[in-house]
């Protein structure tokens, strides 16, 4: 099986990450990541670069198309090469994995009508708006379709998804072989719950992201 | 405050990324990929690569030094000029981190003589041997040194260190940014209380690192 993962500037690393490190570890699953150009791509904090090695032109079928987010989805939802490139592969996928943001990227691309999704807590609306039901889940699958909420739950969206491809055995290896047996130092809790003061410091980050890209360069 | 990762062929993504993502949303962390040469630099699984953008003779200090792991350690912990840039940094650290067998690598810099630390669950035993106690915590602290269970446990160990730097506030904010509210669709469990055949299939992977390396040449 092959998985490819789309690359943008500004992407928020742990989105790819935490699914990159459980669906890679499949047995015979091959990994390329695709970007407009071959190049270094910097992350939302500028610090991180992560390198495509393909590009659309040599994109003409995958088996997993992964999509992730971050605040550098603002501009990605609207490069049109980049939502073509997306539109065509997921014609050929057997699933197509959209975390966080990258939601609405799917949505942007028009993948989302009629869909039941999950997304970020800050883009449930904008996702709505491209047709999708919107459910406050932590991954959620219709058909081929596999969303993820924000950032760290591409890992449990990814654990879901290695169960459907191989097996409540093989994922269960997978999640002890990453030592995912989770314990939060200051306990759980979800954005719906979270102090009125932390919501509106993440609401004010989602609100912004194309600022927050632009006040920083990346290091290289 | 700057944080400074060491990237060395054969990293494990997550070891990285799960604490990165944490830390790097502390206000004003400056965050710096150092590895032998600047580079493209190979993760485990051959298909991410990420880039160092400073080399060792740049290191001459840092507050808080990240070391992660991945079956790329075994030759890391061999190389003499990164043990001796580890183990100079480490002089000017607030905060030296070590998650996974990344701790190995701390021990073979001589860093952990007296030290109680965590480590991968494959890898107690080993990092006892450089004089260390080993507890089967999800992460750990002695001092100044943070030690972390293995691969996604980089999360947890770094919001404890962000509550260390920051406050209980602060790390909660970046814990609901990232939506760290973990739901493992196969529940929860640990390495220590799984099936021998899960057991036995990661501890195989453990033991084997080198091979598995050589096996698979990066992609790029």
């Amino acid at each position: 099986m092959k998985m490819s993962i789309f690359l943008f500037d500004g992407f928020t690393a742990l989105d790819i990450v935490g699914g990159y490190d459980v669906l890679a570890r499949i047995p015979d699953m091959e990994v390329e990541f695709f970007s407009a150009r071959k190049q270094v791509v910097a992350d939302d904090l500028r610090s991180l670069g992560m390198i495509a090695y393909r590009d659309f032109s040599e994109m003409t079928g995958t088996d997993i198309l992964y999509v992730p987010g971050g605040p550098g989805v603002s501009k990605a939802m609207k490069d049109e090469a980049a939502l073509a490139s997306i539109r065509a592969l997921h014609e050929t996928t057997t699933w197509t994995v959209g975390i966080c943001n990258g939601v609405e990227t799917l949505g942007a691309a028009g993948l989302l009508a009629g869909k039941t999704v999950t997304t970020n807590w800050a883009c449930r609306q904008r996702v709505a708006a491209f047709g999708a039901t919107v459910k406050p889940l932590r991954y959620c699958c219709d058909g081929k379709l596999v969303t993820g909420a924000g950032v760290s739950a591409s890992i449990d969206a990814a654990l879901f998804l290695a169960g459907e491809i191989g097996g409540e055995h093989l994922a269960k290896t997978i999640q002890l072989g990453i030592e995912y047996y989770p314990d939060p130092p200051f306990g759980n809790g979800t954005p719906d719950t979270a102090p009125a003061d932390i919501q509106a410091a993440i609401q004010f980050f989602e609100a912004n992201p194309a600022s927050h890209l632009e006040k920083r360069q990346p290091k290289f």
